[in-house]
């Protein structure tokens, strides 16, 4: 691998370290464990969830890597709060959603050379983008995946 | 900027703006609000700022940047959990240590050319890092950028 191959690479390593403790702290759950709070008053684990999965499947459009699995979580888990519509998914369909998500995003993810990480996303400009070349694909990378290490301090509170 | 300074400085821009986030959400606590626990039972914000003080110093020997700035943070914020040792540094030594080992660490971070991202850091052996060039100083930063968000997502936490 080449230097810009090799930076690439390390930072989808991040990625992929980052989504792997995340996906092994939500799937150690079961459906109880889904419904607790990850502090006293704060969203449940279920909600989540379905926001984690919500906002990766919205990558996938975003970074150039095709449509949207399920958008139909966004309602659900990013539009509203947690506990302001009924719950309509089970545990079982919440995960099954999150694992077919990471698992086109992150095989895209794998699959895409080192120097289009440095090209356009789809929610910048084109003119703002010639301005700002830092607001590329790897900043969404990088951004996402800080938002996975995010909640998962959150999940790491829980009382067991 | 050639291709591999854009990736390298678009990490070094996600650590600045994880680092930013944290650092706003310390520095927008007085010395009551540092004696706030994240969750109930769980670590205290002042011991979460001597914590991220004290393995942000580590970073300055572990990337190369030189010696550290306050080794004796870590018996009380990496060897012993929370509320174990008596507190023996008031809230202002605390944040003077945390932006003191910040702006001696972003600076250096800024300053190294994009190629020495790639190079071995010192936790890891010579003969390991030839087998597993991943593991270089970009990984650290990504790393440590992620433990940033991970507590940052805990600080959200906190009851007001």
């Amino acid at each position: 691998m080449n230097n810009e191959e090799l930076l690439a690479a390390t930072a989808v390593d991040f990625w992929k370290i980052s989504l792997g403790r995340l996906d092994k702290a939500f799937l150690s759950l079961d459906d109880a464990g889904l419904q607790k709070q990850v502090a006293s008053g704060k969203n449940r684990v279920y909600y989540l969830l379905g926001h984690m999965a919500a906002v990766h499947d919205r990558m996938l459009p975003l970074l150039g890597f095709g449509e949207r699995l399920h958008p139909e979580l966004d309602e659900a888990f990013i539009s509203n709060p947690d506990k302001t519509l009924p719950d309509t998914l089970s545990g079982d369909d919440l995960r099954a959603a999150w694992t077919e998500i990471n698992t086109k995003l992150t095989s895209a993810i794998e699959a895409l050379p080192a120097a289009d990480w440095l090209k356009r996303h789809e929610a910048v400009p084109a003119e703002e983008f010639a301005k700002e070349p830092l607001r590329n694909r790897l900043a969404v990378l990088l951004s996402r995946a800080g938002h996975v290490t995010f909640h998962t301090g959150q999940m790491r509170l829980i009382k067991t």
